[in-house]
């Protein structure tokens, strides 16, 4: 995208110092409620009405994590405050604040920063009203980088931990299967204008996840025994519920050939991405078989006794998902 | 420093993977006091006793912030730490935890990570004991870049601010001044070797700073108006809490002069270095003037009617600290 070059003649972060740029971006940002003291000090204050607070810290770089080719600065602040609000939410709690730093190239516009700054506001306003952004750092590097820190509050709830499943339990997700990875082959096989062409629902999956946060709490106040944040693909990260609470989570194709079938552009070939896809941001979660699943949540298998894995009763053989440092 | 180079055979990130990259990360360091839930879900839970919770965010990045050659993975994590340590005492709060957003290239030994995590413990032992790291996230970069958001627990009192500060209060400075700045000239002038030779206090002051934490919370006790972390500059810093208050700062140069005599290797020039140096991360503080100073506060100055940064009585003409995008 051609938002992040530099105009000739417009303000850089190196032109204005950091000082001036961050004065360019804090009020373009949206005060949490439960701000005390903003931006500014050496330090916020945020409100902590439980009296506990929910703390979860997710980084993305250039280059790794997204491309300039296919993500506008808008594109980036919305994703990073998407996956770090969806890290809170799947503990069961109501995001309230993010904190960002921020590294930038000196030659960076000021408008890039505006552009992230506004991905940010946007994604909180539109995904978890009510949630801000309540500091910051600006700091140098050669590749823009981004670090978020995320908080939540438990508004009196036990946190939903990995380690709760039991056997007997509804395995249910709520959110999408696979988009994210679909919408990153085709930017990468077609391009830009191409892919959005093709499949804009899988290209807005992949650069503006629209996680469901609404329903961590949902889940939460369900009764959810377990849960987690989709984010490194769907069996992986179903391992790490079934390592966690020393079960086996058995899948059911059908089910999830189903939650496929309502995506735009869905084919058969797509149950191995489903299962493995990264990013989507979904929530997984178990809930004792009595319960009404709420919000969106679709059953998609069961708790077992057991260990691992399983996909209609036989073991999941592939490594199910996304290692950053094995690619 | 050699502790960054791979040794042949030895496991990286690359070899084992993230998750266990974190594994044999987390087991070296320690829980926060205030420790709910720990790493390992989609989010820590920490306590926050007070009902609010202060929160910072600083970053070092490999190249602007620190050198292979000066560093050492230990010393990396130790200064991590205490530069936001710093920004919680800053507050008058108590540190209570962090949680770090650590990048590295994929060929980086997991003993360089165990080193990070070594002095990240050890600062939060030394300097803040109960704090503990309660989260992080490990991602791909081609340089080392951490980002450490921290934690901290107002214990009831109002937080301390920059706004504060009334004509007639007495400035005082907690910490050192121009040491952190001598030591980074001497690493650069002399090498790793002879600098430490020559002025160890110094390198030390720039590799493994021990802000004054402490007297953080014994400053807001005590009474300050006024308070913050000196990272950039003296001057610079001073200016801050001028603006924020609407008042000018008097610095008094003998008064400086007799905190740089108490430093093994004061020399008359250092005066600039003093008033400019940055990253020494001494606490800077107002004070009614009928107050007694406490724990290691000394007065370098007034508040006045006015604005801005005065030494002696006159406006002080230079720039006055560091901005990372003007160098």
């Amino acid at each position: 995208m051609d938002d992040w070059a530099v105009i000739e003649g417009e303000p850089t972060v190196a032109s204005v110092g950091e000082g001036a740029a961050l004065a360019a971006v804090f009020p373009r940002l949206a005060a949490s409620r439960e701000r005390i003291i903003g931006p500014g000090d050496d330090a916020a204050v945020l409100a902590a009405p439980d009296g506990r607070v929910v703390i979860t810290v997710d980084t993305m770089i250039e280059g790794p994590d997204f491309r300039r080719a296919f993500s506008s600065p808008s594109d980036v602040g919305w994703k990073l405050a998407a996956t770090n609000l969806s890290d809170v939410a799947a503990m069961g709690a109501r995001p309230t604040a993010l904190v960002v730093a921020l590294a930038v190239p000196p030659d960076t516009p000021v408008r890039v920063l505006e552009g992230i700054a506004d991905g940010l506001r946007n994604a909180c306003a539109t995904l978890a009203p009510g949630c801000g952004i309540e500091g910051g750092d600006l700091a140098r590097a050669d590749v823009v980088t981004a670090a978020v820190t995320a908080f939540g509050d438990l508004e009196g709830r036990e946190p939903v931990l990995r380690g709760g499943a039991r056997p007997g339990d509804v395995v249910a997700l709520s959110g999408r299967l696979g988009e994210a990875a679909r919408g990153l082959a085709l930017l990468f096989e077609h391009g830009m204008r191409a892919a959005a062409a093709r499949a804009a629902d899988a290209v807005d999956a992949q650069l503006r996840p629209r996680p469901p946060i609404a329903d961590g709490v949902a889940a939460a106040r369900a009764g959810a025994t377990a849960m987690l944040d989709v984010s490194d693909g769907l069996v992986l990260d179903a391992r790490r519920i079934a390592r966690a609470s020393s079960v086996a989570i058995d899948l059911e194709a059908s089910a999830i050939q189903s939650i496929l079938a309502d995506t735009a552009g869905y084919a058969l070939g797509d149950l191995e991405r489903a299962l493995e896809g990264g990013e989507d941001h979904g929530l997984l979660a178990t809930f004792p078989p009595d319960v009404a699943l709420p919000g969106g949540f679709r059953p998609i298998g069961r708790v077992t006794a057991g260990e691992g894995v399983l996909v209609d009763g036989a073991p999941y053989g592939g490594r199910g998902g996304w290692d950053p440092f094995r690619v």
